[in-house]
């Protein structure tokens, strides 16, 4: 089997459980149908198998050396990148107007999955590309995008996003590199920016920097902050890179996983000036980089389930052929080993990765399609509706993958025993890949307080109230399928205790209390909406079954997702009950004491 | 503070919670007080701070190097480990009769414990030589242990144990290694023998492999596997390593953690004969290992636990001096930022850690009491119920911190954020390091049919039963004390759930339904007895607090004593309930089905 994708799982979300096909009929999308969509997926998947996964732990194995001032990394690199852009995969969700092919999301969320899990580490430089693309085209001016955006999209000059400080990292309020205007909407900027993935490199000739800085004067905190384009060359009269901008490497993070990913600081002015062009006006920063957020919050969740994507189908592989002991109903030495997916707790490892992988991949396209629906939507009300939908969501798709998919990884190599925790093997580079997305691009801990905060009691609990009454939509039509009902039922238990916690939350006027329980909450919430995908998907398989003939492995595979679904009842959805209550209780065990007893 | 031991909490639970000086009574322990330990824990705590702990990153970052059939390993291994060996280590826990020191195990175990802290890839040495002492002490004739143990004893010639095959990793009745007798005790060995640790390196110029195999013609399974000691070098006539004894290093293993002990895949009698010598009677070799297999269990438990104490202890460290964010009530961004250790939620990540690594760290120290009472407890019955209470703990304190310990080290990491990641912070090395806690010695799975099939149902229960009445004890010893009732209450709601999860186990008479419950029980399980842990130390520390003056960091520790427990009992106990319930159900979803379903 692919180690990277399971089609046949990407088409059951997308036509059986998405129904991609209505968000098609739409203008927007006329370029698209079936069959176009499964030309794009697979010649991404050619490419993803045969180009970027052989090389995954060569990059690892060899990380970035700092040479001269400069980063430099493997030439297997660069040869993938060019594939991948000469693919027109850099253009794959930009608008036809600036040159771009106009995908749905679901679609390039399809592509960069198998990308993605085929190798992070260079697939990083694409993903980061498009995102500063994104919003250069979303709020720059017409002259800087005519100047650098076909570059981007034809993957000729990658990008970058530089927030993070080394004395600022969740708390960007306290930023300080500063962008003094010298005329015509340049400034000149200075400081030093941490941990910029692929903030060098000696793969293009230009790089195109997102900065958030502050202009000397504005308000203090995070609504001083705005947003520039920063070019590692200045571009000559013809648009071509020319003298360098003054931007220093001046070191390289080793980090634990994503190592073929070179990781940057950078300073900006310190020997010669450095210019950068505001972006959009000043001082609308941080919010111009929320307006990208909810899709590049989506893309670190998805990361993360492809890391244990990958995970899942290689322990199964090995499973399957490694012959090891015996049932536990027939010991006999004398009796012939069998293979390990024949002793239940393997089985066990395996469907707690596959419940984990597919309930949050389905989550993922779930959020990508609320994207589509955005990006087609035009009445207001809607709008509004999808747009706080997704941004309750966010939270989730970004953090409920960093720890139960890491988890999955985990059980990977467990189910590989010794062999597992040797580099010979991918699952443990996979672990340590994954081991980043628990932090960058929002904290676990920070998601929590942005989904207790900002996305629940923020709006007084009305899209959550939405979502509950979407979910209950969902267990009631699940009940009338008698198969369900012990699933149905789980997750009605779920809903009431969600209910309690959410009220005992929004009774509370300690801020710190609340604090206190968001991080808890947040893992059961998600549990709670993995729970909702698994029963979708439940459904979806059990009218399948029920409705058709079919051949034994489209049989074999909707049982499975049945089974995967009632695992997740079980063994996950009880912990979502137990945290809840915990929540509920408004628990203050972390919140007493000084500190000092966390000391001695 | 000190990064790799908490010599205050030493003294807790030497002192004040286990009573060791009651043990010190004992004639056996005559050369030991209270003040003889502490000077044997100072050299021990000088020694890993100042040669182990500065190479640590070191020997991470160099390899094992596999050079003309060799493993060469980092120079500065070979230093730390003789320093060790002058200081006696070697020696600490063999009896005065073969030359060893006669300290209490439990003393071993704290000093073994900061030097694993320090620096697990060198102390691995040690750590598998003392084991293999320890077998060739129990079982080896008088003629090999005056051959070999001497030596062993002084750290001169390092030991090894050789148990598993690459067809055979759990599964020990399939090894293949044949051992042929060709007269005087002294038999040919053939084989290869895989993931051997110490297997090979250029720090002793001997050798002594303890070698399981078969001699032909024995019982098949495990019933045909004996004992043997194999050395590198064959012994000349003065006992000093002579001829070559056509061992091959085949390969050296490249591990995701543990980096600094060499791995390694071995050859017997492939390239000329290999000799060994028979250890006890042929057939017995299982037997001989189990007789071990508690210390080195409890070794393993410890491991996991030490590398989740520096992790903690340096994450600690860390949130008391990064500034950065203000806190929930006072967001003001003209004031000054506050240490990390100032939100709540990093406060719940450094609980977590220490919730795990002081409770698992006690369960530790209380089953190295076990065996230093079983080395002095002379009524039968009593030796057999410390012998199956201490059995009973050996699946629990192996892998409880294995699991527990390795997400202590995840939350480690989380607390430094980006830094955390990287390699310039010893967190992401720990974390790599723990990996392994989870499968060697018997992977979790292997420890839960362990506890449930032998432990449990294979004594009818009873050992069981008196574990019970003595965590019902503490229960009832802790309720009057009002501060505690909570958390007596919460421990006294899991032995409900225990009592009716194993009744449940007992009545169920199938095999795979039996086994498919094993891991979530022992998980469970785990998490009772690391509760029963909690209150010990919390009711220790509650008479402490009502009973005497104290100094401030005296009082600031037993109070973080009473809040860990308080934590563990709201975050922890009632995810043990829900689990317990899942068994009671006996739950068979991850028994239905074929695998196919796993596959699509």
């Amino acid at each position: 089997m692919s180690q990277i994708v399971n089609r046949r799982d990407l088409d059951f979300l997308l036509y059986e459980m998405l129904d991609v096909e209505t968000l098609l009929g739409h203008p927007r999308f006329a370029a698209y149908d079936r069959s176009a969509i499964t030309h794009v997926l697979d010649t991404a998947q050619d490419l993803a198998e045969e180009i970027f996964l052989p090389i995954a732990a060569l990059v690892d194995a060899n990380e970035p050396r700092f040479v001269g001032g400069r980063a430099i990394v493997p030439g297997e690199t660069a040869v993938a990148l060019r594939a991948y852009a000469d693919a027109g995969f850099f253009a794959l969700p930009f608008d036809e107007s600036v040159g771009g092919l106009q995908a749905p999301w679901l679609v390039h969320t399809a592509v960069s999955g198998m990308f993605t899990a085929a190798n992070i580490s260079v697939t990083n430089y694409a993903f980061l590309t498009i995102a500063a693309a994104n919003l250069l085209n979303a709020f720059g001016s017409a002259e800087l995008k005519q100047a650098f955006l076909p570059k981007m999209l034809a993957g000729d000059w990658f990008g970058t996003m530089c927030l993070s400080e080394p004395q600022a990292g969740s708390s960007l309020a306290d930023i300080r590199t500063s962008a003094t205007e010298i005329g015509d909407g340049a400034y000149r900027l200075r400081g030093s920016k941490m941990w910029i993935s692929g903030g060098d490199q000696d793969i293009t000739d230009n790089i195109v920097h997102m900065v958030l800085a502050k202009i000397p004067g504005g308000p203090v905190g995070t609504k001083g902050i705005s947003l520039f384009l920063v070019p590692k060359q200045q571009l000559d009269a013809d648009g071509s890179p020319g003298a360098g901008n003054n931007i220093q490497l001046v070191g390289l993070n080793h980090k634990m996983g994503q190592r073929g990913t070179t990781n940057c600081l950078l300073s900006f002015g310190e020997d010669g000036d450095t210019i950068g062009y505001l972006i959009g006006e000043p001082y609308r920063g941080i919010e111009y980089m929320f307006h990208m957020m909810n899709e590049a919050r989506i893309g670190v969740g998805h990361a993360s389930v492809m890391a244990a994507l990958v995970g899942y189908r290689h322990s199964t592989d090995y499973a399957l052929a490694r012959p090891q002991g015996r049932p536990v109903n027939q010991r006999s030495p004398e009796s012939p080993q069998v293979p390990i997916i024949e002793h239940v707790d393997v089985r066990r490892m395996l469907m707690s990765q596959k419940a984990a992988v597919e309930g949050a991949q389905a989550l993922c396209f779930y959020c990508a399609m609320l994207v589509d629906r955005l990006a087609i939507e035009t009445d207001t009300t809607e709008r509004s509706n999808l747009s706080s939908l997704l941004g309750l969501l966010t939270p989730v798709v970004k953090s409920w993958p960093s720890e139960h998919c890491l988890e999955a990884n985990k059980w990977a190599i467990q189910v590989l025993g010794g062999y597992g925790y040797t580099r010979d093997y991918p699952v443990e580079r996979l672990y340590r890949d994954n081991r980043l997305n628990h932090i960058h691009e929002g904290t676990f801990g920070i998601q929590g307080l942005d989904l207790v905060g900002r996305k629940i009691l923020g709006d007084g609990g009305r899209t959550l109230e939405r979502l509950i009454a979407e979910i209950r939509a969902t267990i009631t039509k699940a009940r009338e399928l008698p198969s369900l009902r012990e699933d149905a039922d789980g997750l009605e238990s779920c809903l009431e205790s969600l209910t309690v916690a959410v009220d005992a939350l929004r009774g509370c006027d300690d801020a710190v209390i609340r604090t206190a329980n968001a991080t808890i909450f947040l893992d059961a919430f998600g549990h709670i909406v993995i729970g909702w995908m698994w029963i979708s998907q439940a459904m979806v398989s059990s009218h399948a079954i029920a409705s058709s003939e079919m051949g034994e492995s489209d049989r074999a595979f909707y049982y499975g997702k049945l089974r995967a679904c009632r695992y997740f009842t079980r063994h996950e959805l009880p912990l979502a009950i137990t945290r809840l209550k915990l929540c509920a209780a408004l628990d203050d065990s972390c919140v007493v004491g000084t500190g000092d007893d966390l000391k001695y």
